[in-house]
């Protein structure tokens, strides 16, 4: 050891490893023994041996950061899946940066292909974010460093992909509620659209509610413009709500209305904003009206009532956009390897807000 | 323009300021007016110019990345606070570094002094983690970088902190539980510590209980350890929730046990958790047992019941922060500016949880 600033060579040597293998551990990259790579790490720890950024970046052109854009930090889907990510990244050996971008588009692609690391410090980016997709292909914009997108909305896939099971947990969701005895159900969600313009829907909400509509044509139910509810967070799910428990106070006095009892939310956000719409006008769920959500966030567990949702599985989420994003990092972007999607599992999580 | 790789020099010609202004407005260095950034700006986006990161790092030792360490992004608390040190950073030109532990104390010094970036990336360090504080100073953990600790436990600090109002806010949701008719409290936080073992309580949860036992003590309430429950989070809330409801039913059916009518909680995430236990047992909020919580978080304004919480201003503690850290990144650390603290305030939210 000695006793000035510590070198790679000096943590090789307290480790008995080449200095190659001291290297790598401390990168992380793929290759080193567990043991291997704990002997190292404590070595630079012992010795406080820092690791230079700044000229391994410039040596080997990479970083290990991996570049994770959401549209915000505090809303329940978002708070998952950026600590999934993150989680993910990190047993990688690898770095997370996160950025949000608060559903500005601009933003979104001011993060991509603006900001002032661009081309310099990120291996690849992973992004879950609104706006993007409409005029540039998506792979032009991050100046084709390897890039993965969450819930894509690309009709011809320029990037790699990896995408909720919208159609199927949302026809299942729907399904649920069918079995639970529910006649008049709202659909909350994407704004209506007739079933055949749903043909080539792209978009996850587009998805979802032709999910809700093959359920409800297969169970003989009917499909209409009055029973859809245009929401995506919860201050559209609380107007979303109250217009639901309107139509029902006006169906029980006699004025016409529905008699809605279930609602299928594309998200467990909205169900959170109807449960608390229909609470502010005296009905309860599940005694009133049967709510379903989707996503499987964390609060959904502990809130009363305990919502039944659609369980996306948001581990492998991160397990398969990191390993697409090494794939690409490991093999350069010139390689002809064509954009890839991935669809994650999911299961139906069966709590109070549906129980008979 | 020209056709090769644009340089520092295109960009301040065709934005028509000179290459020093062009290069502060781009690193959001202050002294800059936001009419010349929006030129520089623009005029960098059309020639698709992108700052050199690392040559720009290796010149000024800046690096304009705030490293903000916190336990975890997927709870309620912890979501608003990234939210708001987020934007506050990024609203100052500067780019947060967002990094969790998952209340790992080895997580949270590693972050500080051994991630492969220390000493060299960034410009100072925001924490609100678990588990510092107890054996070294907290300034000797990151290289001397500028730092900031949020809800300090140091009882000598030697870093900048910005509080909670810990014990004027807990008092002030207690008395609202006894203006609101309580009589038999939950205290819900902090183990149980008798009243003169708080006389140096510097800990946040400490101070909360000091503040809940002042307001019992004023109103000739009795304080003891049956009424103590230790919780900090939704699972533990849980668990007190139950604890809390069995007293209750014990009572009610003349089995000894405790009428409790009300349960002041020193986080938000326990509140939850002990409506969701009382729940469990058919105790309803607030009919049976009316309950408080401390934080603000966003989902408490629309979970069934709304919950009544201390409202902590989350804008005010990332302006402090940020201004703090600011300040000792112009003024270098070697200045003889002590440690200072701030308290941000705080608004006492009365929603349906509490309602008589």
């Amino acid at each position: 050891m000695t006793s000035s600033t510590p070198t790679l060579r000096d943590v090789a040597a307290e480790a008995g490893v080449s200095p190659m293998t001291a290297s790598n551990a401390l990168r992380g990259k793929p290759g080193v023994k567990e043991s291997t790579r704990a002997k190292v790490i404590a070595a630079a720890k012992k010795l406080n041996y820092r690791i230079n950024l700044t000229a391994s970046m410039l040596k080997s052109g990479r970083s290990n950061i991996i570049h994770v854009i959401v549209n915000e930090f505090d809303s329940p889907f978002y708070s998952k899946l950026t600590q999934a990510l993150s989680n993910e990244i990190v047993s990688r050996g690898l770095i997370p940066f996160i950025e949000q971008t608060q559903y500005s588009p601009d933003a979104a692609e001011h993060a991509l292909s603006s900001n002032p690391f661009s081309g310099q410090l990120f291996d690849g980016e992973i992004l879950h974010a609104t706006g993007l997709g409409t005029n540039v292909p998506l792979s032009k914009l991050n100046g084709g460093r390897p890039f993965v997108l969450l819930d894509a909305c690309e009709e011809t896939p320029t990037v790699d992909a990896v995408n909720f099971p919208n159609e199927e947990a949302e026809r299942a969701a729907m399904q649920h509620l069918i079995d639970r005895g529910c006649r008049n159900i709202a659909i909350v969600g994407h704004k209506f659209a007739p079933r055949a313009d749903l043909a080539h829907a792209q978009n996850a909400f587009a998805l979802r509610l032709r999910g809700a509509c093959g359920a409800l044509s297969d169970a003989g139910l009917p499909y209409d413009e009055s029973m859809v509810f245009e929401a995506g967070d919860v201050a559209n799910g609380i107007i979303a709500g109250h217009a639901i428990a309107e139509r029902i106070l006006a169906a029980r006095s006699g004025h016409g209305g529905t008699e809605f009892d279930g609602a299928c939310c594309a998200n467990d956000f909205a169900a959170f904003g109807v449960i608390r719409g229909l609470a502010d006008r005296g009905l309860r769920v599940p005694q009133d009206v049967k709510v379903i959500g989707f996503d499987g966030v964390t609060s959904g567990s502990y809130t009363t009532p305990a919502l039944s949702t659609i369980q996306v599985d948001f581990m492998q989420l991160a397990k398969f956009s990191v390993d697409m994003l090494s794939e690409r990092i490991d093999h350069g972007t010139d390689e002809a390897l064509p954009p890839r999607r991935a669809i994650i599992g999911y299961q139906l999580v069966d709590r109070e807000s549906t129980a008979v």
